[in-house]
This record gives structure tokens, C-alpha cells and sequence, in this order.
């Protein structure tokens, strides 16, 4: 319903910043389509490649696609409106950038804008509030957190890390199922992402709850990593029958918090006889390699489980939906500066709802997974782990054509192609 | 409805072999349910690790399994009932294996078996049935054919591939769409199984129904590889706005028919200064970045495309149920030494029943790409390709328990519990 006098002063701007989850465009879709709710005439705008684009002037009107066109929208992974990794100078060093930008708000009249990413674009809205503050500037500029990482402070959980790990752990479980094939020993080395917090890794040790006798060792960024610690567990668990599955952050540290990959140790040649830094996967399959068993395969989900729609939770999409949605409500409500957050709401059953948290609160945080979360051993995650990841990955969603392929849309090109460049 | 004459002529044993694929479970539950719809007091067997665990005396009495067990065993990757690689000796070599057999298949009245699996199964198939026919066993023994390199001759398709192939095809999508995150040069090298026939990298230009304008290279078996060539096609494809997608097929051979993994150009020196044969994809991700473009992304799909069964194909699971219980209608009418193959129906919609096809015709060969299935670039597929591959990757089932992850049983576990090991 279009109230009969508009609340809202101005147009509004929504633009993606940083890698890519599988629901950040439902977020997307939930700001866009909050907005369309709201307002009378004004325009919602979107910027192609982040601020980066919204820079070179890259901003389309969103109305020129279709309902149904938005609705695939809602269902693509990766970003619709393409991203980027450019970090806006600070103020004291070039306002340059700033004055750009602004001029840009005031030409096209916008005093929303959404900036939906993680940690560095956290900063970057942020920066841009101070910049409006300063030169006295009305907009109101919320922050919409995705990240797989699941490593922004403040917010229970991160949109798009729910995804990520219900399609790591029915790979996991999928792997160990493999592994289970012949009569002879398996070991199966899974790399999964996480450079500073082990979110991802520690999430697949939920399978436990399905396959009681998974045979498996975790190793997270949290927990200091060793070699010799390491060999010792593989080969205390290979006791049982030959079978183990290893789920590894991509970034595991020593005890002085450096990584291991930039040991020499990681350090391998490639077909040309140049050094190349090799992953920690391939790492702990050569340790394993070299010192207990042979047989030993390596997987590197690698970008797939930042995009796996095919795999995704419903509930991870529909909150992506909501902390959109409630952006554009707070946003009318005057607020600025500010990130949506979820907030897990204390019942029997889950449920979360949003709240807001200073973006300054956030920018250049890290939450790392608590280390009462993850058992003694080093290796395990414990039922407050559990507790925290299994209602997240809950709910399935079917976004097959008819044909078994994805359903499709470039937004990006369906924008040029109407031609609304403004 | 159980006839009042039984017509069976004894017990049935079923067993898989060989690489599992993502719905062998489905062909076994397809033999075991026909067989229980027929039999009037006769039982059903199920012999665990193929035939290797059949020689000592792994076997156990279906009946014991539930149905709701049954029912979930349906839908579960990999092999439920545990595989091998075990090559029976030629029968004029040694003879001693197929006495072990077949003191077994007499003392447990076995007068059907059933064996599941890829070429070396069928092989193997063979040698039981030439075998029983030279001592006048009378037993009837049927192939039922799988896998994912749908390299069997002799059957349309192998149920495995074209769950494989649908896995392969929605991540490829996901890939491409995560390269056409920023407004920078991006290229994208996948890595999919297939050593002597390039069925699965082929059926990964099907994305192209979808995204008319990906930007593709796909590299077969079946088309000798030049370093030289393919630097040309990544220059020339490169000219469009960076993005690329690469997807070959882990085994490439160059004008001799060797393999290039086999040559010094793919050997890499591992952390600890040991050679090893790299991945095909590793050579490619590098033949790039020494001479193109650096920024190149490499996703090795291994083990996952024969397992994901969160991304199987409906029309597959269908056909490898189809096949398991006609081989079971066709061994009732006295029918042995053949595999069950799918025949496809000419017809405006898409259809397969099944036929009998010798086993002697099936071992010991390959089912390339034909070469009018690939264009004269040879790196692309035209639509003879994609009017094949199309039709099997349609539809899909939704096999998550409501807490999000897979629905599981260890039947193997379960057999042994039960105790009811003959």
C-alpha cells in the first residue's frame, strides 16, 4: 500500500560490495522490494560494481525491470549487481572521492543509501556517514551485512554463511559416505574457506548429529596448529577403521598467530619450477602422505560454496530477505550509520529478528568461533556449536527451470539494455 | 502381488562394484523391491564389498533391513552396500575363486545375481556366467549397468552420469556467475572427471541453453591437446571482457593418444621436494598464468561429482530403479549373461525403456563423444551434444531430513547388527 503522503524525503541508492555469498542478492531483492512498498514516486536506484561503479557513474533505475525479472533476482548466487574490493581513502587524505560521490546524491537526489557487504564495506558506509555529517548532507546510509565467513561482530549469525555451510556439511557428509565405499582405508582432506575465523569448518562437524560414527578431525584458525599435534591425532583416530574425514579452514595458524600457509613448509613448485603457496589441504594431505598413510584424497571447495544456490538454506535466504526489508524501515525511521543485525529471540523454537548496531562497532572487527564452542581436543565442536548452526541451514528452496539448470538473469546486462543509465 | 506358484527357481544376490555413483543405491533398491514383489518365500541377498566381500562370505539377508531403511537407502550416495576393484583371475589361470563362488551360490540356492556396476563389473559378470555355463550351473546372471563416465557402449546412457552431469552443468553456472563478480579480468579452470571419454566436461556447454553468453572453452579426451592451441583459444576467447570459464576433462592426450598428465609438463614437486603427477586443471590454471593472464581460479570437482546426491538428477534416479528391476524381470524369464541397457524412444518426449545387450559386447570397451557431437573448433558442443545430455538431467528430488542435512543409513552397519550374516 502506497501511504496517501509520502514518508519518504528522497530517492533511494542500493549497491554490493565485497565476495560474493549465495544470498546476498535476496538481500538485495529485500531492500528493493521494501522500498517499491513504500514509496509514492521516488526512484530506487541501483550502482553496478559497488562504490566502485557507483564512482564511474555506473547507476541504473530499478524499475525498469520486471517484477519477474526481480523475482529470479531474489534466487541468484554470487552478485547480480557485481561487486567490488575498493577501499575508500580516508577523509583526512583525499576528500576527492567523497565530493564525487555526493554530487552524485544530490544530482539524483538520494538520501537512502544501502550498502550491503562485510567487514570493508562496513568501513566504507561508514566513512561515507561521516563525510554526510560533516558537510551536513541528509541521507541515511545502513549498512546490510553478508559475508560467508560469518566474522562481523554485533550480529548473531551473517547472512550467506547459513548457505555456506549447509552446502559444506551435505558435502562433508556426501565425502564421508565416499569414503566408505571399499574395504580399505580412506582419508579425505576437505579445505574449506576461513582465513581468521574457522565458522565454516566448525559448522560440518553438525553432521555428527546424522552420521553418529563420522570418523572426523576439524582444525580451525582459532586453534593454534601443529604438525606434530596433527600427525598424532590422525593417527589416534585412525584406529578405528581406516576411514577419517579432515575439515580445514583454509587458514590455520602457529602458536604466534602466523599462518601456516606462508611457512616455507606450504611453500611448493609448480610445473614450471616456480614457488607457488600452496593451500593448507594439500598441506595436511602430504603431512598425512609422507607419514601414516598413502592414500589420502584432497578437496578444495574453493569458490563453489560462497555461489552453491543449488544447496542453499531457506532460512538463510529468507533472513537475507529480512535484514534488506528492515534496512529501508529503519532507514524511513531516520536512522543512519548504522548495520542491520540479526538478533536471535530467546524461545523453544528459532526465530530471529533485526536490530541495530553503529557501523563503527563493526568495521575492523573480527568474531572468531568461541572458544567454548570447540571441545578440549582441538578437534571437535561441542553442543553450543551445534545448538548455534543447526537452525540456520534449515529449509530447502527449488529455484530448478523445468530444464534442471538454474533459473537465470543478467541484471546487470538487462539494465544497459534498457538503456537507464542515469 | 506374490504369484500362487512361485516361478522363481531359487534365492537372489545382489552386490555393487566398482566407482559409486550418486544413485547406484537407487538400481540396488530397484532389484531388491522387484525381487520382493515376485518371490513367494524365496530370499533376497545382499553381498557386501561386491565381489571381493562375496569370497568372504560377506553376505547378508535382505529381509532384515526394514523398508523404511529401503525406502532411505533409495536416495543415498555412494555405495550403500560397499564396492571393490577386485579382477576375478582368468578362468584358465585359476579356477579356485570361481569354486569359492560358486560352493556359495549353491550352498544359499542362489539362482540369480545380480552385479551392479562399470566395465570391469561387467567383465567380471561375464567370467561368473561363462563360468557357470562351462560347469552347468544353472543360474542367471544380469549386469546392471553404472557410471559416471557414461562410457559404456551398447546403452543410450549410464544411470550415475547424468546426475553427474547435472551437478557438473548448476556448478558450472554458480562458477560462472562468481567470475562475473567484479569488473576485473576473471578466468575460471574446472576440473571434471573423465579419463577416456569426455561425456561430463561435453555436457557442461548445456549451460549455454541458459546463459546465451557465457564465455566457455571445454577440453575433451577425445581431441588431441597442443599447449599451443590452447593458449590461442584463451588469447582469441579472452577478447571479449576477461571472463572465461575452462572446463576439461581430467584426462587430455595429445596426438599420440598419451595422456598430458603423464608427461614432464604436469609434474610438480610437492612441499617436501617430491615429485608429483599434478591435475590436468593445474596445468592448464598454469599454462595461463606463465603466458596470459594471472589471476586464474582452479576448482578440482573430484569425488563430489559421483556423489552429490543434493544435486542428483530425478530422470536418473527413475532410470537406475528401471534398470534394477527389469534386470530382475528379465532374469525371471530365464534370460543370463546380458546387461540391461537403456534404449531411448524415439518419440517427441523424452523417454527410455531397457534391452538386453550381451556382456561380451559391453566389457573391454569404451563409449567415446562421437565426433560429430563436438564442433570443429574443439572446444565447444553443438546440438546433437545437447539434445542427449538435455532431457536426463531433468527434475529433482528433495532428500533433506528437516533439519537440513541429508537423509542417511549405514546399511552396511545395519546388515551387521541385525546379525544375520548366512
Amino acid at each position: 500500500m502506497v501511504d496517501i503522503l509520502s514518508l519518504l524525503k528522497g530517492n533511494c541508492l542500493v549497491a554490493q560490495s565485497g565476495g560474493p555469498t549465495t544470498v546476498i542478492n535476496s538481500s538485495a531483492f529485500g531492500v528493493i522490494k521494501e522500498y517499491m512498498d513504500k514509496r509514492e514516486k521516488e526512484k530506487i536506484l541501483i550502482g553496478i560494481n559497488g562504490i566502485e561503479g557507483i564512482l564511474n557513474n555506473q547507476i541504473y533505475d530499478a524499475d525498469k525491470l520486471s517484477m519477474e525479472e526481480l523475482g529470479i533476482m531474489r534466487y541468484l548466487p554470487s552478485a547480480a549487481m557485481g561487486s567490488c574490493r575498493y577501499k575508500l581513502k580516508n577523509i583526512e587524505d583525499s576528500s576527492q572521492e567523497y565530493e564525487k560521490i555526493f554530487s552524485l546524491f544530490k544530482t539524483n537526489n538520494i538520501k537512502y543509501f544501502f550498502y550491503i557487504g562485510g567487514n570493508d564495506s562496513m568501513d566504507a558506509a561508514k566513512k561515507l556517514c561521516d563525510y554526510a555529517k560533516a558537510i551536513n548532507f541528509d541521507i541515511s546510509i545502513i549498512g546490510v551485512p553478508k559475508t560467508i565467513d560469518n566474522d562481523l561482530v554485533e550480529t548473531d549469525h551473517c547472512p550467506g554463511f547459513p548457505s555456506t555451510a549447509k552446502y559444506v556439511c551435505n558435502t562433508a557428509m556426501e565425502l564421508w559416505m565416499d569414503t566408505n565405499t571399499y574395504n580399505t582405508s580412506s582419508i579425505m582432506v576437505m579445505e574449506v574457506m576461513g582465513r581468521d575465523a574457522g565458522w565454516i569448518a566448525a559448522s560440518s562437524g553438525l553432521i555428527k548429529e546424522t552420521i553418529k560414527d563420522v570418523n572426523q578431525l576439524i582444525y580451525l584458525p582459532e586453534i593454534p596448529f601443529t604438525a606434530e599435534k596433527f600427525l598424532k591425532d590422525v593417527e589416534h583416530k585412525l584406529n578405528n577403521d581406516g576411514k577419517l574425514l579432515v575439515v580445514t579452514s583454509e587458514g590455520l595458524k602457529n602458536s604466534s598467530g602466523n599462518y601456516i600457509n606462508s611457512e616455507t613448509s606450504c611453500i611448493e613448485m609448480d610445473q614450471f619450477g616456480h614457488k607457488q603457496l600452496g593451500g593448507i589441504g594439500k598441506y595436511l594431505q602430504t603431512l598425512i602422505k609422507q607419514n601414516i598413510e598413502k592414500k589420502v584424497k584432497l578437496i578444495e571447495l574453493g569458490v563453489s560454496q560462497r555461489c552453491a544456490m543449488h544447496c542453499a538454506s531457506k532460512t538463510d535466504l529468507d533472513e537475507a530477505e529480512l535484514v534488506g526489508r528492515d534496512s529501508v524501515k529503519y532507514a524511513i525511521q531516520g536512522n543512519t550509520g548504522f548495520m542491520v543485525a540479526l538478533a536471535r529471540i530467546k524461545s523453544d523454537e528459532y526465530k530471529c529478528s533485526t536490530k541495530l548496531v553503529e557501523l563503527k562497532m563493526v568495521c575492523n572487527a573480527v568474531k572468531e568461533v568461541p572458544k567454548d564452542f570447540i571441545n578440549r581436543d582441538g578437534f571437535s565442536i561441542n553442543k553450543k556449536m551445534i545448538d548455534y548452526v543447526s537452525p540456520l541451514i534449515v529449509g530447502e528452496i527449488n529455484n530448478f527451470d523445468k530444464n534442471g539448470l538454474l533459473k537465470y538473469i543478467d541484471i546487470k546486462k538487462s539494465l544497459e539494455r534498457n538503456n537507464v543509465k542515469l
